[in-house]
């Protein structure tokens, strides 16, 4: 069985892009952040995510992302509750370049070649690292940086969600019996997982299950 | 004046690197990572060379690779203590792609647009991520990665010693008064920062003090 490196954040599209990795038939090894969100109670949802799936392993890394500061979602810049123009205060510095380092680090040590990330360029279009380009870029790199690419073996970078909007991830995702209960997208939940229902992941959850016509499991505050 | 992020890893090649961005004109912001290495010695060596060179801010950031384990310089392996073939045991996966990221963070987060490794490709030849062409795939991904390169401004990773041998980097680090007595490079150091002088890196660097006519100040066990 092909081994592949999933992150796991614990939010309805890392929980789809797992659903994804083991419908192809991948033994997948979860990898989750601990980075000093706000939205801890997401580490708990990945940990749900990870046991729902059965995964071979789930590996949860510290990192202090808040020593740089620059995010809403690290620092201490309040969370919009209404739509804004162009790249988020919620964005977080080369988060996801981060990410994919250690999910790169990982799966040569455990010799894999294949990543799973869940970014999805369609509702997020103001985070950089979340275009198609961009994981095109980081694919390219991945395979000069390593072991294994040097010596001929291709590197897969997978991110099964990138063109696809929020109502066809939950389409997906239900059609491959994801339980999306127990995932936690809100950027701002409380300790319990309730979502607020109004920040811009709640807001694109909310408006995504409505399009697909599925009720929304969440829990919602607001 | 222009701000710049430079990897210190306090031994010869990045303390030269520190040394080429100072005299390029560059405020430099050094940054070094507490990652397991057995050689704990390298980071009061980082220490001492951010403070030779009076740099505007240095940041030490703890992260965890031994978790992933895979490398002598991390895990239980032996350093080995004469050359060998291919890629070494001392390379730590995705070492270098985990630094840059954390380096393109915080150029991100202090605004600044340049970011200096001191890999060499001529000496380490082993180690994937020591080549001009990676350092180019992680430019081209740094651009689509981050708002600055969204908004069309250049992200430069710079590797001023990437075709340089080792004699050369340290003749240009004398000529630009970098002091070597400061800098540890042994993959084994003790903690008074003594080399074991039979380890890859010290070879390398004995050869090219020799090579260089200049006579190593570096302190050594064997």
């Amino acid at each position: 069985m092909k081994k592949a490196v999933v992150l796991l954040s614990g939010g309805l599209d890392s929980a789809t892009t797992l659903a994804i990795a083991v419908d192809e038939g991948f033994d997948c090894l979860a990898l989750s952040f601990n980075y000093g969100q706000r939205h801890a109670s997401e580490l708990l949802a990945a940990k749900r995510v990870a046991e729902f799936f059965r995964v071979a392993e789930h590996t949860i890394i510290d990192i202090d992302l808040r020593q740089f500061g620059g995010s809403a979602l690290t620092g201490n810049l309040k969370v919009p509750e209404s739509p804004t123009e162009g790249i988020p205060v919620t964005y977080v510095p080369a988060r996801n370049t981060i990410f994919l380092s250690y999910a790169l680090a990982f799966a040569e040590v455990r010799k894999c070649n294949d990543i799973f990330i869940g970014v999805n360029a369609v509702d997020y279009s103001g985070y950089p690292d979340c275009r198609p380009e961009y994981i095109q870029a980081y694919e390219t790199m991945a395979r000069l940086a390593t072991k294994a690419g040097v010596e001929g073996q291709a590197i897969n970078i997978h991110a099964p969600l990138i063109s696809l909007g929020k109502a066809d991830i939950i389409r997906k995702g239900t059609a491959l019996g994801a339980d999306y209960s127990i995932t936690v997208s809100c950027y701002q939940a409380d300790e319990h997982g309730h979502a607020c229902g109004v920040c811009d992941s709640c807001r694109f959850r909310k408006a995504g299950f409505r399009e697909a016509g599925i009720v929304d499991p969440a829990s919602y505050n607001g």
